[in-house]
């Protein structure tokens, strides 16, 4: 609060110059003032108080990633009560992760502390800087760990009551159960990743330095191996081959020529989520830059100095020596959310399930988005007959196309790959469908219809695990959460086939906004909405500007600005801290 | 060498613009390009070929502080091979450290990597990242050890030979014994510790904000508790003061009372080495702003939770729950430099003993500078008869005052105490001294001599343990490596009045270019040379200004004025990175 800065600045003035005093009333009187004077009064008996007001419904939100972040950014109904538990105190911009391995970008420039989002806020929301291990939907509870340092006394638990939870727990790295990835490789999910990631790489060249060590180690020391061929393992080879380059030659001259990066995917091609043309310049660019790919290459087993891989072509195991690994294959699920997909009887799905409004499965007033859950999108064909029985108002099991017209918006609402199966099939609309499954009838039947409806299900997808995709979930629920009591009264979803009535909310649905791959060199690859494809230095300015203007906070995106600036005039930092 | 991207560049250029290729063969011939290739050759054989030149002389640097990089920075003579060895690959400075606490000022903004300080020499200067733990004068070799991850190899251990060996590791945290000072406090020496405490200050914010902690409890995770009141603990607390005023109070506005900062100082005031209108001043603000300073507080236990004081006032003890202590004492002598000193048989020194040429007593080629080190000047009376006897050149016994004026200069460059006396008593001159010993006798003979001169040894002083006489000293003893050679030809020093002939190189002088001491609210004392004093926001702009010009490379200078900038615009972060 400004207000608060204001007023110090403005008392030390009087204390100075007292005859400044009537200025400053005036001053204080018409605005700021009033904010500083309420900041001023103590609030001791916040604690005791906390959980007494009965008539607001508790949120709970556990996690401060993208979901959670952008749920609390939407949040505006002043009804609620909020705590929001996470071990960390930030958001961070993840994107940005892999050029923090490299001081490309500084760690602290992507990360904006959470109780700086929230404190705009006109209702009260409590942050608790601790971890989630149980969710008791018996009781409505979470159980949390906050862990600190002995003398500030250690482990302590507590519990938060909710009504409504929202799991934004995010994922963990996921290492297949190969043995010695915890052990022996970094993973690149979190700020502190990122972080450790830098000063290995420091470490290495260092280490490599040394009078004493032998050339093959030297040689080993500086082969650094990244498992992965996503964006975000193409990403950090990419930055990682420019600061061995742009930087670190310069201050280890004599290291340049031991260096080597090896980049191991176990498919057949790297980004194998992007078009074909940026696969294919991407990895033209990695042969290009020096840069040694190994497709069809499944790591086996890590080692304290090895790794091993199987390789698809020759089916032999071959061991690498390695000085640093980074792990970046994809993601899992984390233990806690595991043991509460048990609690609710989810045990036979691998990731935690929720319906398009973003409600777990099986719980009530529980939310699930993010990493940590997928969308289990209902199948037309499981809802069929009830569908039929819809549009057959008067029970006569044999319905012209015409009498569709009232369900074709709920249907194709409710079910987004009709829509998308329609597209697909260059199909006008619904009727169309129903049309080629009618034939030279007139009249379609359960059959028919089911006939017709036949192919649409092979058409869903679950979505991928983004930051975009979050966000978007977060902003999501943020308003069906605004508008909860509206949406009861005034109910704006589709028709409940099964049920009667209509749902309280539309379904959620993602809309892609387009995915960056930067390659290194000042190249970035973009596969942007309606499947163009951009490769090349303008891209690259491209993703600066989007990456700029997605930024949380004016902070933050003045400091990551002015890190590339800094980048691009002093070059990267390699002290080792 | 930005050569070595300009070429990057043009290559690229070349290769999707071949029409470009004249113009990149006429720039590349014309300058960048040269170095560029030179970059680019291999240089497998470096490490193989190290040592191997005989004809130039090893010089072993330990410590890469204000002393070890000064002196790097001046070394101009490429007749020596050096190489440095040391825990740190960057320079850090250090009087900003106060600043990283709080986030004023990032980590990174105040170091520089030695590589890239060293790398725009004209010679060789090898750097290797690991700690001596043992100098070996007899053979002249230095025991070096270098730890990393296992993965990279575990601790390597390795040996350095010299010709000139320069000792410049600074000096640890003192804690003078105090049970639980290492195990419970935090120091504030490295950049590290500073990141550390930064972490730990917001880690007792947010302890502070689970529900579960009992109000009693929360008084004491919010109690920060600084030990010593030298500029260091001063300004800390003052940092901390406000950051939790200016920052912290916004984002965790509960909090904000349960906050209390307790200086503690052993001795009757803080500040004590500056004026007392400085200290008056600094205690004046420190009860405006409610920092709880508490002088005559000697600490005598650190257990988890509690800090243990003997009131000199009382004579009782007093233990006070805290939740983070910053010890900021003094320093202390390094384990290894005190194993090196029984080496050298300086075993019943607590520091080690150099001369005015910062040449280490009893040892050759081996020099001592900055905080591992202290200058044992020489008595003049120990010298007395010595010096006697080389004004006496016909050996008579008895002089008249003109028989000195031969080496008078000689006799206050040797003894720099002669001319603090002379100010001190406001004598004119040398001879001015004589005459008032000599009385109404025309003759000088030895014991009036003595009797002229007994008081001159009082004004001995040692150097304070700064940064400024460190830096200072680093660049004296690079002019002195740089003109080895010549001033063995042409000594330039004062007569040796024990031996024959005179010194190489003049000794080293301290110039004090006054010293500040940061109060918070943007408020700075300062005591400039001449023993002016400064007090208040236009000094604060001093050391802004100050501190900006005088950091080591234009990069530290943007990144740190920025940091101010950034800091006056957004505040400090909290994020517990």
């Amino acid at each position: 609060m400004s207000g608060y800065r204001f007023y110090q600045k403005a008392s030390a003035a009087y204390h100075s110059r007292p005859n400044l005093y009537n200025l400053l009333v005036v001053s204080t009187v018409s605005g700021g003032g009033l904010l500083a004077f309420s900041d001023r009064s103590p609030l001791r008996t916040a604690y005791a108080d906390a959980g007494a007001d009965v008539t607001k419904k508790k949120v709970v939100v556990l996690g401060t990633g993208w979901a959670g972040t952008s749920f609390l950014k939407g949040l505006k109904d002043p009804s609620y009560e909020v705590q929001v538990v996470s071990p960390r105190n930030y958001f961070a911009f993840t994107p940005l992760l892999p050029s923090v391995t490299n001081g490309t970008v500084e760690a602290r420039s992507i990360v904006e502390p959470i109780r700086n989002i929230v404190r705009k806020k006109n209702f009260d929301v409590q942050f608790r800087e601790a971890e989630c291990y149980k969710i008791d939907t018996q009781n409505k509870k979470v159980h949390c760990r906050s862990n600190q340092e002995n003398n500030l006394g250690g482990t302590e638990e507590f519990t938060v009551d909710y009504d409504y939870l929202v799991i934004a727990m995010g994922a963990r790295s996921n290492t297949f159960n190969t043995p010695g990835v915890v052990e022996h490789t970094h993973f690149l999910k979190e700020i502190e990743d990122a972080q450790r990631i830098r000063k290995t790489v420091i470490d290495c060249f260092e280490r490599a330095s040394l009078p004493s060590i032998s050339e093959e180690e030297r040689k080993r020391i500086l082969h650094f191996v990244v498992v992965g061929g996503g964006p975000t393992g193409v990403e950090f080879a990419a930055e990682l081959h420019d600061f061995v380059i742009e930087d670190l030659a310069k201050l280890y001259p004599n290291l340049k020529n031991y260096v080597t990066i090896t980049l191991l995917e176990a498919g057949d091609h790297i980004l194998n989520m992007f078009d074909k043309r940026i696969t294919q310049f991407a990895e033209d660019k990695f042969k290009r830059d020096g840069i040694d790919l190994k497709v069809g290459s499944m790591v086996t087993k890590v080692t304290e100095k090895e790794i091993s891989t199987k390789e698809r072509a020759t089916g032999k195991t071959v061991a690498i020596p390695y000085g640093m690994v980074v792990w970046s294959t994809g993601i899992g699920t984390r233990p806690v959310v595991m043991d509460f997909m048990k609690q609710i009887g989810q045990n036979n799905r691998r990731v935690l399930a929720t319906d398009e409004w973003l409600r777990v499965e099986g719980c009530d007033n529980i939310y699930a988005l993010g990493d940590c859950a997928t969308i289990d999108q209902r199948k037309v064909m499981e809802d069929i007959a009830a569908i039929f029985s819809k549009a057959d108002k008067n029970n006569t099991g044999k319905l012209k196309a015409d009498d569709f017209k009232d369900v074709i918006n709920d249907i194709i609402e409710r079910y987004p790959q009709v829509a998308i199966h329609l597209k697909k099939q260059q199909l006008k609309n619904f009727l169309q469908l129903l049309k080629n499954a009618q034939g030279n009838d007139e009249l379609v039947d359960i059959e028919k219809f089911k006939l017709a409806l036949s192919a649409v299900d092979a058409q869903m997808k679950n979505l991928p695990a983004t930051a975009q995709v979050a966000a978007q979930q977060g902003s999501y629920l943020a308003d069906c959460f605004n508008r909860m009591d509206d949406c009861e009264e005034n109910p704006e979803g589709p028709l409940r086939f099964r049920g009667s009535g209509r749902h309280r909310f539309k379904a959620f649905r993602y809309k892609h906004l387009g995915q960056f791959a930067p390659l290194g060199g000042e190249q970035t690859a973009a596969q942007l909405p309606g499947d163009w494809v951009s490769i090349g230095h303008s891209t690259q300015w491209l993703w600066y500007s989007v990456y700029a203007s997605k930024l949380v906070s004016w902070r933050t995106r003045v400091l990551v600005v002015s890190d590339w600036g800094r980048r691009f005039i002093f070059g990267r930092d390699s002290s080792k801290i």
